[in-house]
């Protein structure tokens, strides 16, 4: 295996398979084929067994896939084997329900702080967190050696918050903000915009 | 033209130019090319080029795009030249979130009703609407003609819901539930799960 060689397309389908395989094992299944997690996933059988293969060989032909261990490998591939420090930039509607989403840790990320720089929303309480001074940001993150940042701010100032947060050390930006940002070619952006995944159904209305 | 044989990956692409152009024409700028929209978005000047010729030749050799001309195009192309109704089921934090979320009605979307099953949620006002119990949804959803719901609510019961909706007539889904669900070939759903997208980023890290 190359890591460097795997394209983005069949990494962007591994979280897919990942939780999927964690929603079956959950309901206690131990087991599975391509052919069932692809009814599950919407994506062909042929296509689930080439992505995996890219990997190694982590099924067995006429068994198929142990759960648990392919849960195990895909962990270790995507590196959510562990426990990802995120910030949330934003502490409005979005920035909020994010901080309270339960979903987080489960699946590898915690979220350590949030920010903002309205003076009536720093000092807020948000489940187990404070919001903090926007102000403070580059200082927290570099301080804290934090890779992972959620932007749930206003399109207007995205793109020099997330400079700063890239001069501060950040890797990976999900940014509800919706704007395209521009980044150094080592950080990567995902983009959560309602709006956008709307736009992307209508067209088949 | 033959709009049966655009690729998918083309369609998702469109409303990120579209928003782009917006910001620009935004900003009063009226000529654009593929070079400085690609730098806007982080694609390339020829994939863009390639993307929008599918539809029609929309730009001129040299002096590149107009953006009104371009934004009208591609309004039309993704209907979103008019105002669709949209529900949300799930009145919990996210669902409050897009609820009061104001960048809907200038990208083709307005939210109508949201809904939730809990006693102490229905009739609580969320901005201008009112939350109704899901069991008057396939009813409201069917009288009212509405074609797209926004899923807020746990995945246990993502799949069910998804199931009458779209037997009331549902055909476009956005679902904020992490779970993949099942449905009809001519039901499209778009998936907004945080988790998924910061795991699609870890693995570079």
């Amino acid at each position: 295996m190359n890591a460097e060689k795997i394209p983005d397309i069949i990494i962007t389908r591994l979280p897919v398979y990942l939780r999927a395989l964690q929603h079956m094992a959950d309901h206690g299944v131990k087991n599975t084929s391509s052919q069932e997690l692809g009814e599950h996933v919407g994506i062909s059988a042929a296509q689930i067994r080439k992505d995996i293969s890219q990997f190694g060989e982590f099924g067995k032909q006429g068994t198929g896939y142990s759960i648990p261990y392919l849960l195990d490998k895909l962990r270790e591939i995507l590196k959510v084997d562990r426990l990802w420090d995120v910030i949330i930039v934003g502490a409005g509607d979005m920035g909020h329900a994010l901080a309270r989403y339960q979903g987080f840790t489960d699946r590898g990320f915690r979220v350590v702080m949030i920010f903002d720089n309205d003076p009536a929303k720093i000092g807020q309480q948000i489940g187990d967190l404070v919001v903090e001074d926007t102000a403070n940001l580059a200082e927290k993150v570099q301080s804290s050696d934090i890779k992972i940042a959620m932007l749930t701010i206003p399109a207007t100032v995205a793109q020099e918050t997330t400079d700063k947060l890239v001069k501060a050390g950040i890797k990976a930006v999900l940014n509800y903000a919706p704007i395209s940002l521009n980044v150094p070619n080592d950080v990567k952006v995902q983009y959560i915009d309602p709006a956008t995944h709307l736009q992307k159904m209508t067209y088949y209305l």
